[in-house]
């Protein structure tokens, strides 16, 4: 199976806010990671973030995914609560990029199967 | 992180039984996997067949996992609903192995990160 290329995040530029809260690099754990990403629907954004992101942080809004506010704002928590995303608050907006570093460091060869991923036909 | 070295399968002898039904190779899920290895007790059981096992198949009363055998006959199950193992009726038995070749075809790595695993401290 081809990996597709993934770029490189880019570093937060000066004056953004702060991530809201998520768990460090070491605590990662892998059951958690996998249970975040045991939904097409989580898959797609990911892997969205992960091939289709130019800008540092996106809106969720962004995507597209025609489902209500409401879910896409429980199902990015749930990204980031279990250390898949990284969100900052922009005003009343928060947006979200991949942790990148942090999940190939603890979990190399993940983000590859999350970018290969196709969903159901 | 270093990768554990894991055994290759051993082929099934002659009057093998046919394994229980499962999901065939071009039919697994990345999101289906990912929801069966989303928990600890789940990715000891995968671990422990990827690296501990020297026979083809393993019954669960050798996991000694301390669990009701109740309990363990849903995650048993559980796992190769999603085609994560394959298991065979040895008379009153089911015995269990990893679908290596299947999952490092769909999901190369995944079984990688199953063997990096340790338990939550």
């Amino acid at each position: 199976m081809a990996v597709a290329v993934r770029p490189k995040p880019h570093e937060a530029p000066p004056g953004t806010p702060d991530p809201l809260p998520e768990p460090a690099r070491e605590e990662l754990r892998l059951e958690t990671v996998m249970g975040a990403l045991s939904d097409p629907l989580r898959l797609e954004i990911v892997r969205r973030l992960l091939l289709e992101s130019e800008a540092f942080d996106h809106p969720c809004g962004w995507f597209g995914l025609g489902r209500p506010k409401s879910s896409l704002t429980h199902h990015f928590r749930a990204l980031r609560e279990a250390g898949v995303i990284r969100q900052r608050q922009y005003g009343l907006e928060r947006r979200s990029h991949v942790r990148v570093d942090d999940l190939d460091a603890r979990f190399p060869g993940l983000l590859d199967l999350v970018a290969a991923w196709t969903p159901p036909a």
